[in-house]
């Protein structure tokens, strides 16, 4: 039996949709159980043999700021979903809310692994193959050295391993603006070192340097960069879309043609919008911690939550901590430098995405 | 009359889209005159009494080492095109070559502006507004400062008001991973700090952070960044944008309906394919130079390329030049910290776009 603790409260709709996507996720899945954290009064929908209510009085809610969500609210949905897996009662905890707080708690309350300075953001988007490719880190480390890079690469090869619940060393691409080794500035050049370093060693199989095209070409599984450059990718990728989405919606209602031209074209239209469904993809995880904690996308719907908790749910049985943890063993001559060669910088900038 | 030279061998299909790019805007353009920069026997193909040919006898290929380009073929097209903006026999100097080389070549020929530590690359992208975004840095300098960054905005904004030959301050947004002033790097902090400085001194006007999406969303005229992240942005866009081309040509020749539907739809998509396509926003502008020189994307068609020229010839008529170096005059008490405040930085890195 693999228990998730699903912050019920967090996330734009809150528990409407929270709790009909555990209701979903519990009857395609006979060997989970879930813990719904919220107020109870609030998560009176959903009874089942399977779910128990875990009280929770306060709410994170999306514009609290880091330190109100970590200092002031101690009885937040998130932070008791959280506490659920520290205890040993859940094997993962899920939640839609505040990017940054979840960072934040699940920070304070599970702390890092040891050889891993930060923990960091892994979030899967879709690819011209029909697959998946997992960037990371998407917002949670804003200056990263060439040591965060390689245990990016190290952490997020776990994650693609344990999804697929694979032992095959996923491909790792590091995010560059050109192929060729001399490429990219400083840090770039020397994470390009490292994790060449680090594939010699058996730790990685390391692709070499990728573009922000072959994110979306799926030319490697993983793709590794620090949090600025991943959250702008990201968002820049959003904005895109939503643009082709709104000139299309304008293009199809421009008259009576063109509307009859919509209808006509929209199986396939609604085939193609379902390959770059976002929701068919939501659920990032936050790597680098004791414990392992998946963040759903705030405006999930019902089938973008359940997405999110499969993943979770797919994590936590196919033992993604112990695989994490056996990597950064395995890679510990070339990580141990990432605690010791640099001096302790600021505490991360997280960001919402 | 306004003139401009042309590297005619440049690019991915060279005289055979140059030059009918060329013919096409000389049709257009009863007030502007050609240089027609490369080999004689390659250029016979376009007499115009408005077109003269210019000899150059090598010709810089998409592979070449930017010190091949700069060191060895001292006769190529890209770099007498050049030679004619800094001889004055020319306006501005247009080239779908390799962009390295052509940032290198132009920089050691023109040298840059007081005021500005490194030329950067300007790249028009189209926007939910049915406008072009600028964006810039797009990957002449992977290790930007703040006192870069201010320069960028400086620069760029000259350059959407010579465009659009307006005096009105274009809007500048500074791309962050979050809108909040405590959001992004330290790097990125302290340019927020100096672009706000420089809109109370009314050099700019200064929108604030933007994020990723507002790029194609039209949020500002102009968005700064470094060469690092804008190489990642504009790459990811046409991963993405890649990728939904070809999800839809793959679903619109699934069977026989569906090709049905294609031709049904074909109107409709192809006015939503002429809003997005990079043809119409071909020609970025190396700025921060003491002479104009635009780059065509290598594969331009001679569609694409004629809207180089055209972005050329409006700069060199709305004297963009002038308007550059009027707008860092006035923001030098600003920019002065550029050049002393820091030690000189290794060259710049120049990237493919």
């Amino acid at each position: 039996m693999t228990t998730l603790a699903v912050d019920c409260m967090g996330g734009d709709h809150g528990p409407r949709v929270t709790l009909a996507a555990c209701r979903a996720f519990l009857e395609h899945h006979p060997d989970a159980s879930l813990l719904l954290v919220g107020r109870p009064a609030d998560l009176q929908g959903l009874a089942h043999p399977r779910a128990r209510v875990v009280e929770a009085t306060e709410v994170v809610v999306m514009d609290d700021a880091v330190e109100v969500a970590l200092r002031r609210k101690k009885d937040s949905s998130m932070r008791v979903a959280i506490q659920q897996v520290k205890d040993g009662a859940a094997d993962v905890a899920v939640s839609a809310g505040n990017t940054g707080a979840l960072m934040a708690i699940a920070r304070y309350l599970l702390k890092t692994l040891d050889g891993i300075d930060r923990p960091a953001i892994a979030y899967p988007l879709p690819n011209a193959r029909g697959k998946a490719t997992t960037v990371l880190d998407l917002g949670a480390n804003v200056d990263c050295t060439e040591h965060h890079l390689l245990q990016f690469a190290v952490m997020g090869s776990a994650l693609v391993a344990a999804l697929a619940n694979d032992d095959r060393n996923p491909t790792v691409g590091l995010l560059n603006i050109g192929e060729e080794v001399i490429k990219g500035n400083e840090v770039i050049k020397r994470a390009g070192e490292l994790l060449r370093a680090a594939a010699a060693a058996g730790d990685l199989n390391f692709h070499g340097n990728v573009e922000g095209n072959d994110i979306f070409e799926g030319t490697t599984d993983l793709v590794v960069c620090d949090g600025f450059v991943g959250n702008v990718a990201l968002k820049t990728s959003e904005g895109l879309a939503g643009m082709i989405a709104g000139f299309l919606r304008q293009e199809f209602s421009r008259n009576f043609l063109t509307k009859i031209a919509a209808a006509i074209t929209w199986p396939v239209l609604s085939a193609i919008k379902n390959r770059i469904d976002y929701r068919r993809y939501n659920g990032a995880a936050l790597l680098g911690l004791r414990g392992l904690v998946f963040k759903s996308h705030g405006s999930a719907d019902e089938v973008a939550f359940e997405q999110a908790l499969m993943r979770a749910y797919d994590a936590a049985r196919n033992h993604l901590l112990d695989r994490v943890q056996a990597r950064i063993a395995h890679a510990a001559p070339l990580l141990v430098p990432a605690a010791t060669a640099r001096p302790p910088e600021a505490a991360a900038t997280a960001t919402t995405i």
